[in-house]
């Protein structure tokens, strides 16, 4: 039989990529820009925030004691002592039964404990104000540095920043800031039977999928994709298309040619650029036997199968863990059948979620069968993986699954 | 007692914005640039695909028939008739007892119905093959239109592209689409105590956190934020800037105008305005009661409160289900302790998100008691409601969760 593919288990494929995936540049931010980067710093605080008590209420900033005891039927009677203002030094000096109008992020003034809400409070001429209902010391306000305390740590480099987080910065006061840059990611679709989208398809050829594919994935991980022209399956013009690629960007994926036979010509080009190391060519992954990765000095190209599916599904599974700092797309599914599987290999298969019963979670449908369609990855929203050494899961167990 | 609000329900206030939200924009748009974007038409078949029975695997194209029954110790011996090359009709016609070479994806001879790996295969000098194990017919290939026949429905508006759906639209050879195009947002942050994040804010003021927000959280929902300079609380200038951002966007968001006494001058503002139609000021919604909306001829100002949790939660409360197509936000997770709440409003609810035990959903751990914080938001993953009716949930519920 001829020799196939010297296989590497997927977690090897992936601790050899990471040990030698290019650094990610570091970059200056303003914060409006920072929304949805990863951060590449420490961030300390450096105030107390909020910098002075502050009501959380429109109402009456009052001592609490006074209010104790008052009912709808049996107010507390307090004398009104004035108004703060927002946006200003809280200037009265609150004493036992008295009371000032403060608004909703107002100063505290001196004195006052708690702040009663206006629904509860009725105002008696210039001089008084009815409380209706008790407050305990501390309701209705926010205490200096209780929502930063100057020296605490905030963040940490790799969080991703979401919006409550550059909203937290802004409360900071943090202006520019240090992320992680963008990958610049080249992608050269390679193959004879290829031909751009916008032609029609001779008999044995095929549309370009993985050049529109493979740049989405790279954009939707944040990435910036550049894509170059189809090669043919030669060597010289995939030597010089490789090169190019790598001049332009910091990691080259190349697809298509990693099946046999063009597999080994593509590892004789990228082996004869100086400076390249095998990583690996071949995976016991199901569905990426024929992918491949070969480092060049302090870049990468990857080498993804020719065949669609199989080709975006390796990037998901080889190359967004490396792009994507983002955890949120790991959810739980129900198996909704038992799905076979061969031990040696890791397999990952798509799914599609459906509603779980109320209360429950959703139920995840293998799309088996006819997995080599892309009309099927489309109907997919998540994929399952099936570790190297079990033999499948059975309909019903809770698995993790990753949304595309 | 001063009359307060007159407040809505939250589903009566997400119909009343559903009614007059602006009209999404629909734009044509290249394929590589259609990632993450919002189908606008119905795509339809034109072609069959694969156009051709097609190879899945390299190995050798037979009649499944002449497998049967072959075993490592007792291979088929079949005739060699030659290569089948990428990316060209296949010129061979198989008979029986006969085999040709076929690389993945290429295009299936005539009279052959299956194709052997070429792993289970043994190529005999020029002439002949053996075949090592049986393949049933079909196996192996893919047929002419099982990916996509002509005439049928793919795609129907409002899907969200994603890159395997941008593949699928490559193999159709579609290069150009209607897509739902971008929202711009205006954003006004109001308030006498606000200053620019770049300040030191003096006693009694605090920094402007909602423009920096809002705009992230309008970016993280694909929309175009414009920023405008805060406006102090006072009519004419609040006026000048609605109308400025009403001028250049399709949609508004105020902030912080929104809480009494303050809330009246900026409806008094808003109503001011030709075509000007209240919908709805103060919600029966925790955090979030001084918010209101009203729409403008065919555009819509909505009010957000002026605390940046609340203004913030509103946001994706009332306003991203408009805005984001996306339904990968929601969750469910197993509550980690009773949650009370007070019938009669709809409580939304930051959680924080912890890893379950070994094949369960994640556990959501509330964020209860100093949730005003903008430090405990950015410590939220996700966030539940609890709707008006309910009084609360007890720990180890299941419940829908949404992420941030």
């Amino acid at each position: 039989m001829t020799e196939f593919l010297k296989v590497v288990k997927y977690e090897e494929a992936i601790e050899r990529i990471a040990a030698c995936f290019p650094l990610r540049p570091i970059e200056s931010c303003g914060l409006l820009e920072a929304s949805g980067k990863v951060l590449a710093q420490e961030i300390v605080g450096s105030e107390d925030l909020p910098a002075f008590n502050r009501s959380t209420v429109d109402g009456y900033a009052v001592k609490a004691g006074d209010s104790f005891g008052s009912s709808e039927s049996l107010p507390a009677y307090l004398t009104y002592r004035g108004e703060i203002k927002m946006g200003q030094a809280a200037a009265i000096d609150l004493e036992r039964g008295q009371c000032a109008w403060i608004p909703t992020g107002g100063m505290m003034p001196s004195g006052a404990d708690a702040v009663v809400m206006v629904e509860y409070t009725e105002r008696l001429g210039d001089d008084s104000v009815l409380v209706y209902r008790p407050v305990g010391p501390g309701e209705n306000l926010m205490l200096r540095g209780e929502d930063v305390s100057q020296g605490q740590s905030l963040f940490t480099p790799s969080q991703l920043l979401r919006p409550q987080d550059i909203g937290f910065l802004a409360s900071l006061g943090i202006e520019q800031l240090d992320v992680y840059g963008t990958y610049r990611i080249g992608i050269i679709s390679t193959g004879d039977e290829i031909v751009p989208i916008q032609a029609q398809p001779g008999l044995g050829q095929v549309r370009d999928v993985n050049t529109y594919a493979l740049a989405a994935a790279v954009k939707d991980c944040g990435s910036m994709p550049t894509s170059y022209p189809v090669i043919k399956d030669e060597l010289e013009g995939l030597r010089e298309g490789v090169l190019q690629a790598l001049a332009e960007n910091d990691l080259v994926l190349l697809s298509g040619g990693s099946s046999v036979g063009i597999m080994d010509v593509t590892i004789d080009v990228l082996m004869s650029i100086p400076g390249a190391e095998l990583l690996f060519h071949g995976l016991a992954v199901k569905p990426g036997k024929p992918t491949l990765a070969v480092k060049i000095k302090d870049q990468l190209v990857i080498g993804l199968p020719g065949h669609p599916v199989s080709s975006l599904m390796m990037f998901y599974i080889i190359c967004r863990p490396f792009l994507k700092a983002d955890k949120r797309h790991r959810i739980r599914v129900k198996l909704s059948q038992n799905i076979a599987s061969q031990p040696g290999r890791d397999d990952f298969i798509p799914i599609s979620l459906t509603e779980g019963e109320a209360g429950l979670e959703p139920w995840g449908r293998p799309l088996l069968g006819k997995s080599g369609l892309m009309s099927i990855l489309a109907l997919a929203s998540a994929y399952i993986h099936i570790p190297y050494e079990q033999q499948g899961v059975l309909a019903g167990s809770f698995i993790d699954a990753w949304l595309f």
